[in-house]
């Protein structure tokens, strides 16, 4: 820290992103990516000409991306803010929304903290129930914004609609930011067809995970116009050259190619299911996921040790210090040759470890 | 503005980026791009592999362009930030250092005075001298952090790296940034060289300008390593995986081929040289540019008219709402075709300008 930091900053804790290891060693199941390729479209859109513009700023106005997601969600194209990544969309959020703080689950995307932080923003940290579930009932005329995973990571649980909308009435005059990082992996709907119903309701949703784009960096907020606008307004203000040529380019075709990430998604869906059931039938408890992550726990082996012994055996996972899921680890669903490999290694360090502990 | 926005933000005025238009039917030299593309390294980088990849997070940390700047400026990968485009390390900085507040010129990039009101933080705004030259006096011992733009925009004047020194001697106790996103068309030299000399000197570059990659948003801060930490605390609490991994690929290879750029860069400045005396002989008076752009004034039409006579002819520049400017427009130096047509068009628009007035 140098002498000219501003006192406010000092006592920032950034986020801890899982490992991006530059080795490529691993089966790397420790940050949700998608383990299928974007599709042959996106290949296509970045191809030689795309390159070539790279020399020509891109159009910071997003209006590209904007029109399809638009069409795509059935929303009017000033529904729509199209960001650097889910974060900057959440970034903006907490700083546009943020005057009377926000409430959030204990156990939920460490980023809302860091943001809240960041800004100054009050916070009201609400402890998941004992079985991880939200209680709705005390999210609801607490006088603040909300945020909420929607799925919840790293449980994987949802709420549905009905739910949120409880929330949404019980203040109007205080925004629900609804974070569906993973909403394509649940059986459980979307809020977008609720943002003309509720003018306190924001979408936030990423390309990061159910289409494949994690290293594009392109997320998007879905609200009413007037929230949108004032998205827009701190963006300008702030990043508005945040989204590359490129990454406009990749996201307006994903959009386009929809039915092939619907596709991967049913066979992550389908790989996660299978691999739900040999987690139990190796004694670990795990919750219902509607995410491409499981959260599972054993009473016989601490999540950190299990990491390690997986890294050893080259398969990257996640734990995480919440004294709450101390036994547990998030385990991003992989292809299915990804999954038996991780079954296995998982059945062999608990083998090996219940030996060592006779 | 909805009724849920921060008070904190109503009175926000965002930068106003050049027209970025869609229908591509322009000579477009209004917002400084380098007319000449990437070279073949970035597009090799871009390769297919590179697209697969993009379902994986990038490397958060951007180790691979750190390294591969930090061998190129001959300093340690510690005193290297890299960001989303130059914009988000200015951002950052006036964030990190601007407790006392900051001074600049009164003409020169927008976007310093947006960021200041963005973070609340103080201005001092001083203005030019009567020939657009910074008088460096006024910027000593201050008590406060000072932006320069160096070479300056949109004025394209330069100050000596020893003109800087005094600034940074006069007050060691606050942060100088210079921002040098056109110094490579400059025959002054950067300050990079200074950075261990001086712990409170902070340079800002950028790949958008001489590194014809615009539209991939990279920038970077180089400077003490106290000074980088202090960026990476708030860059990891704000925008950790702000770069794509295409643009980490393209910004890498584009290191790795200084000679194409270098070479591109003494082609802009001949097209300059040339385009300035034509500008003289149709009756401007040209500031001796140190950019990829000219400022150029006339007594006979009003900035705004030029621009917009010019727009109607096919070829976008750029006019500014400050009084002091109002006669001028500034141009980007594009092909040797390009300035040949803008100057043809001028010369049209000056011919008919003048008729229409007697």
């Amino acid at each position: 820290m140098s002498e000219y930091l501003n006192t406010r900053y000092r006592d920032l804790s950034p986020y801890t992103p899982g490992e991006q290891p530059l080795d490529k060693a691993y089966i790397k199941l420790n940050t949700n990516e998608n383990p299928y390729p974007p599709g042959p479209g996106v290949l296509n859109a970045l191809n030689e000409a795309a390159v070539k513009d790279l020399r020509l700023y891109e159009d910071p106005d997003n209006r590209m991306v904007i029109q399809a997601l638009a069409e795509h969600y059935g929303v009017k194209p000033s529904q729509v803010c199209v960001t650097c990544g889910s974060d900057e969309a959440l970034d903006l959020a907490i700083m546009a929304f943020g005057e009377d703080g926000f409430a959030f689950p204990d156990l939920t995307y460490n980023f809302y903290k860091v943001f809240c932080q960041l800004h100054n923003t009050s916070m009201q940290v609400i402890p998941l129930n004992e079985d991880f579930t939200i209680e709705v009932g005390r999210y609801c005329g607490i006088g603040r914004g909300v945020i909420l995973a929607n799925p919840n990571a790293p449980t994987g649980l949802v709420l549905s609609p009905e739910q949120i909308e409880q929330i949404l009435k019980s203040d109007p005059h205080h925004v629900v930011i609804v974070d569906e990082a993973y909403i394509d992996f649940s059986e459980s709907g979307s809020m977008i067809p609720y943002v003309n119903r509720y003018p306190n309701l924001l979408v936030v949703q990423t390309f990061s995970k159910s289409r494949s784009l994690a290293g594009a960096r392109v997320g998007y907020a879905i609200g009413s116009e007037s929230l949108i606008s004032d998205l827009e307004r701190i963006r300008n203000a702030m990043n508005p050259y945040g989204l590359s040529r490129l990454s406009q380019a990749a996201a307006v075709a994903a959009v386009h190619e929809q039915e092939y990430y619907d596709e991967n998604c049913r066979r992550v869906i389908s790989s996660r299911n299978w691999f739900i059931r040999k987690l139990e039938e190796l004694g670990f408890s795990v919750l219902p996921s509607h995410t491409n992550f499981v959260l599972a726990q054993s009473d016989r082996i601490d999540g950190k040790v299990l990491y390690q012994k997986l890294k050893d055996r080259g398969i990257l996972v996640r734990y995480f210090p919440d004294a709450r899921i101390a036994s547990a680890v998030r385990i991003s669903i992989g292809t299915d040759e990804d999954m038996h490999q991780a079954a296995e290694k998982i059945r062999e360090v608990l083998a090996e470890w219940n030996a060592s502990q006779k």
